[in-house]
């Protein structure tokens, strides 16, 4: 009933998402995607098949000496990741990166597996300058498998948010989140659990 | 004494707003806006007088399979239209949309005559993903007339802004606002009620 | 220890800093971004050595018959100046502005020396619109020296900003912030005061 945008709405087991989820794109997206998706890949230390959604600016990595690495995913354009030196970003399968979405790791950044990063969303372990005369702080970000980043969360350093949660629109994540849970809010707060089954 | 900026600050009679705005722009910006916006009025079913502002990117509309339909009305570059499968999106004479705002029409979303919708306003009828398990939810907005939706302001799913109301720079709205009122925040509530005749 | 972005950290006395970071600046840098810089600082009515890092869109400066003066600065690809006609934007020298941030000035927004301004940081002057009848509200804006503006926030009509202050991403700023605070949230509040030499 409700119109399908041929956005990944999968309801598959997770271990198996990633790769239907790939190769339904394959076929329903064409070459041009996968060139792209070739084209992007050699700005990765090691990836799957990744697939470019067409549109600019291209989705582009800034590696400034880090490990960058991915399984199958779909990036749109505009999407920039900042890997710093000796940091690591890491990226699960089947997991998508809408439009604009920046993710900076100055250490560690990880999205698990079968993930949605909604369009313009922030992604940062580091607040990239000192704060206060004391050391630059960076404490690694980790994302679960199944996550939901609504469009223009900023997820900052030291956050863990666990398997199967949903940040609202424009939520501002400072604190980690227990799995399945829904948060929103300038300092995201949980609103509601999801049940177990509920994926 | 302030200065002006050609932005539309007309406190005519709403009837007639949306057809004089047109005329002085017309009169005011020339050959060029109106080329670009015949361009993008082939993206449309059907519409008045577009003016497009010249920059990159282009304003866009990315039409599934739906019923997109505008008066007069003026945009900014890198504003983007994305109308679903069997979706409606109507925006009324006099309106303008500013810079890299975005409509997701995954049902209906309706936006009134007169408004002022500034940059990177987002607008959504839908989460844009099942949540928890459960079917997609999508549910029509409705934008009144002469409304203005402050910067970066997020309308979700659902939500109803009467007419004359204005929303906040960053506020995200999550549930109807009543006419003539001014809410701002992340769940944006009212702070203060316009007089009537203070359009 | 910390992964050196390049980005400017110095220590260094304030009076110094402009000028010990632009000349590190031009050393790393080269020649492109000065060539960047001084295509810029045409559209500046007077102008420090302006360092711009390549990318798209370029930075740039709409002025309607305002003044605009920088010092030695360096600018991020995207930011754009908005300066309405007998408006002021004046930026101190050392002040770095990054990707995406829009200043927009209609009577005047300062900003001071060594300034950090993030990527997508919105700061206006001015509501753009009349609201409720009443005649357009413009009231200057002006940040201190030192102060580190995070990203995505938003500052607003009249807001004075103290020195080494230090706005969190996301936060919205209506009101005038002391110097030395570190200020969050959608109605900025301070949460912390940092020590007077810690910067």
């Amino acid at each position: 009933m409700i119109p399908h945008t041929g956005e990944w709405t999968s309801q598959a087991n997770g271990r198996f998402r990633g790769l239907t989820h790939s190769f339904r794109r394959i076929r329903e997206l064409g070459a041009l995607n996968l060139l792209l998706g070739l084209y992007l890949r050699r700005s990765f230390t090691r990836a799957g098949i990744l697939i470019v959604h067409p549109g600019f600016p291209l989705p582009r990595v800034t590696n400034r000496g880090g490990h960058v690495e991915a399984g199958n995913c779909s990036f749109f354009p505009g999407v920039h990741i900042e890997c710093w030196k000796g940091a690591t970003v890491r990226i699960g399968k089947g997991t998508y990166i809408n439009r604009n979405t920046e993710i900076v790791a100055s250490r560690a950044v990880t999205i698990g597996a079968g993930c949605m990063i909604a369009r313009d969303v922030l992604i940062m372990d580091t607040d990239q300058h000192p704060v206060g005369g004391r050391a630059l702080v960076s404490k690694p970000v980790e994302i679960g498998d199944r996550v939901w980043l609504g469009s223009r969360a900023i997820v900052l350093k030291g956050v863990t948010i666990g398997h199967d949660s949903i940040v609202g629109a424009g939520a501002i994540v400072t604190k980690s989140v227990p799995p399945h849970s829904v948060v929103v809010g300038p300092a995201a707060t949980v609103i509601r659990t999801l049940q177990e089954q509920s994926r």
